[in-house]
């Protein structure tokens, strides 16, 4: 199994643990926590040390399948209501994650369909059921992966902004999916990763992620794509999503809107990856995703030694921005590259 | 005189020192400096304390005139020995400055014009060369501005990217002078100010001298300009420059060109505002700016409690790139308003 799964969340070798890369102390600490308990588990969803929704999900069915393992001995009734306790206790640790909601709803109706069969065969299906997540996330980012290496050749230049690469997923990750495929075939890409303000996704994270798999990624600004572009470094832009709408409008992170229209003044073909998951066909355009704002001192204090911006200064934080189908090249999905006209190929999708 | 002199660089009331904002505290502190001897001057210059062409070489002029005074009991002869040496010492703490140089060769050719005159009238002459430089590079900048305030109205919404205000050149600056001016008169404006990566000039300088000045400034990071941009919230976008081709294509800070790729998909008028002395009719494109690579360290660690990118991840970090004059809807000098084609209309400047 291992060495088909990723390694930054993994259920542990003695089976009632889960063992995660602390994703906060990215890049410069490279540290692995071994959660055991409760509480362990609950801390490190909700301080994204583990963090991107496909691994919330995949962590939170190994959460609850080590700590069924772990409760294999007590009486059924017992262990049943602990699995229904701790389950909702892990569920509350990020409440708008839907992954995680996700994740632990399949484990509990596994759990479920199995009333009146003995716990520790109960912990042994839970324990295959997130096992099974965690495939099928690697299954699809192989696919979307594969299908978005034939929008690219060899020698390409791609810029990438944000991170949906195997830290937000499982092994591959969505948008860096196809380049890391790519390269273990021996192909050599030129990467251009956006740092991606003000969490800086894209200097912590991908460009970590991207050196370490061997790819030669360079860092930029965000304000510098323009410039790459216009050097005639790219020859595609590649980002994840967050929601697709039913019309090919996607959120994506903040930026990504800017990026796509810099690709369009300089003639780049511009793709957005992600799951067929994300695209919510109730959702008719981009007009309709809501955007939520963060703290201003996400920009004006957080990594720094000291406030980069007076205190009396108001800013402007959203998390997301979307970007308008007209200025995207192609929609990789697990199932396939969708072109426009969206409205149709989306829904096709779906038939 | 002095409620004609902005007040962070000036001559000390003892005609013998120089007083300085020191900028690089800001932010966070807005500390006065003292510089009375050469080595507190040179420093200064060095360590960007005072920073912008224009307040650079006012800011040089005044230390001469100041090191100048200081000596005039000296006899004639060791005098004009004393202040070739001191010119040439303060020209070396920035050598690619271009008004350094300039400021101090206009002070060394007045005090050449009265060779023969004693110290202490040389000094006075010095002294006066000095506010002349200052006064007209307030007059400019003033005239800028009011042939700036002629492209907004009450109301308007404009986004600026880095830093050409006050700070940087004298009273008002350029590329903020209309939005000062017309704060002033009692208008309105809503400005979005770029924190502009990677030094943050739009964050450390620009938000506060907005917000000191009373205008109503917004803070976001340069990857946000295109969400403040179709939220129908800029009305035009103001921004400097550091050299102006003979065809309109302008060099300014990095993220510039964005803003205006960005600007014109959302049909957001996009004027470049600088003094004539920054158009370069020798220089016939853009491409034939050469573009200045500054460190990666700037955007992996600087400013940071800690690094945010790997060690051996690379990084592009240009300082300026080149907006296409086909971006530009106009160019505010001095001398008014030039409009496409610039070819014509920045020659004619120069008749």
């Amino acid at each position: 199994m291992s060495e088909y799964l990723s390694d930054h969340v993994r259920l542990g070798d003695d089976l009632t643990s889960v063992v995660i890369l602390d994703q906060t102390l990215l890049p410069n600490r490279a540290e692995y926590l071994t959660l055991r308990e409760p509480e362990e588990m609950f801390e490190a969803i909700r301080f994204l040390r583990v963090r991107g929704a496909p691994a919330i999900g995949i962590c939170a069915g190994y959460c609850l399948a080590a700590l069924a393992e772990q409760r294999k001995d007590l009486p059924p009734a017992q262990f049943g209501g602990e699995l229904h306790r701790l389950s909702a206790y892990l569920n509350s640790s990020r409440p708008t994650a839907v992954n995680l909601s996700w994740a632990l709803n399949r484990l509990g109706n596994r759990a479920h369909s199995m009333s009146g069969a003995a716990p520790s065969a109960i912990a042994a299906a839970l324990r295959e059921e997130a096992l099974a997540i965690h495939r099928e996330d690697i299954a699809m980012c192989r696919a979307i992966s594969e299908f978005g290496l034939t929008l690219i050749k060899d020698g390409d230049g791609v810029l990438t902004h944000c991170n949906a690469g195997p830290l937000a997923t499982s092994q591959y990750g969505t948008a860096l999916g196809p380049l890391l495929l790519g390269t273990e075939r021996g192909m050599k890409f030129q990467v251009f990763a956006d740092e991606t303000r003000p969490l800086l996704q894209g200097a912590r994270l991908t460009s970590y992620e991207l050196n370490k798999a061997g790819v030669d990624v360079t860092l930029i600004c965000d304000n510098m794509a323009s410039m790459v572009m216009k050097n005639g470094w790219i020859n595609a832009c590649f980002v994840g999503c967050d929601r697709v709408a039913a019309n090919g409008d996607a959120a994506n992170k903040i930026g990504t809107s800017g990026v796509a229209i810099l690709a369009r003044h300089y003639g780049i073909p511009f793709y957005v990856l992600g799951p067929t998951s994300t695209i919510d066909l109730k959702c008719p355009t981009g007009d309709d995703i809501k955007i939520e704002l963060r703290d201003p001192e996400e920009i004006k204090s957080k990594f720094y030694a000291q406030p980069m911006a007076p205190a009396g200064v108001k800013c402007y934080n959203p998390a997301f921005d979307v970007t308008d189908h007209t200025l995207i090249s192609g929609i990789v999905t697990e199932k396939g590259v969708c072109r426009p006209p969206y409205a149709q190929s989306l829904a096709a999708l779906f038939h």
